[in-house]
């Protein structure tokens, strides 16, 4: 990617995601590491941005897979399927279940790695799938 | 504004937005990217604050405008009216719909332009209008 | 802490935070502004993010402390109890919690002061207490 003014560490990387269900929690840690090694920054921020609007990107628990699956079945509880919603698409739940999440997080990267608590994983958070879709990523090393 | 060590492009700028109704999901995306353009920055990230307790900033689909309206009566029912609180202020909700979206967002800068996805904008969230209302925004470009 | 390539200011600090109850906000914004000040930095940005998967940090208002114990028990309205959970620890209405508020916040600093609005504190938002807990901070001055 043309980058006039930024080092290459700070370009943007997008992570291809493919949800297989409609509200899917899809671990992505290791391939955001990926681009945080591959950057070579020791220490620095890692940006996370979702460019969807029924889909965004969560910081949770991701040692017991039965956690994933209980956030999504409580997203579908609070979110009233009995809602009206005038959009025609049938998908305002979606959005709305995007606006309760993030579409952007902050993790900090030391020596080198995501510096993630013990139990946390990164989750691609997908509320319309199934779908092809992006995870955008941008890694800034500290100012020197 | 006085700024001691930053370059003039991460200065704090600030967006006056104006909210007619209590619950407001506000288009400001054209008023940040005039702010982008201005300064310059090719490659960067825009970071958005909202400096009120009843109010917060979302990104979400801003095609349809049903979207925006279906989100604004969403929230009006998830946090239940008959919730009794003892904020004597009467906009407890306000500060419960803040909390459930989000005071700060970051948005990645490419080549000029806010890296929003196509049916992305940035939607100030008035929770307790009609109210004048801020939204900080700051630039901070790449490092070199 | 070691930190090959960043600025001492931009080294991540650790403020320990100890819960009383299970549902509980916390005013840390004290503690996040000596750190701030010890920094120097006069114009930047302070990123927070909390390590866990049952706790968070929220901007609200921290005027009223009546606001605090409305958004407390608003929380455990919203989730309902009668969820029923595959996770056996019996915690996924916290891990819920976390999903529909934050794990990271990204504030201004001006003139070396957390640029947070007039009745904005910081909270550190327990939901899974009593417990010793972490809120990291990372103090990034403006590019000169």
């Amino acid at each position: 990617m043309p980058n006039s003014r930024g080092a290459s560490t700070a370009s943007k990387h997008v992570i291809e995601v493919r949800s297989s269900r409609r509200t899917q929690l899809i671990n992505v840690t290791a391939r955001v590491q990926e681009l945080v090694t591959a950057s070579g920054v020791g220490n620095g921020v890692c940006h996370l941005y979702v460019p969807h609007t029924t889909a965004g990107v969560l910081i949770n628990e991701g040692y017991d897979p039965d956690v994933a699956t209980d956030v999504e079945a409580a997203f579908d509880r609070i979110v009233p399927s009995g809602l009206k919603f005038k959009h025609a698409e049938g998908n305002s739940d979606s959005n709305l279940k995007l606006a309760l999440t993030a579409t952007s997080q902050t993790i900090f990267i030391e020596n080198g790695r995501l510096a993630l608590g013990r139990w946390q994983v990164i989750f691609f958070a997908e509320f319309d799938g199934p779908r092809h879709r992006e995870l955008h990523v941008k890694i800034v090393p500290d100012p020197a």
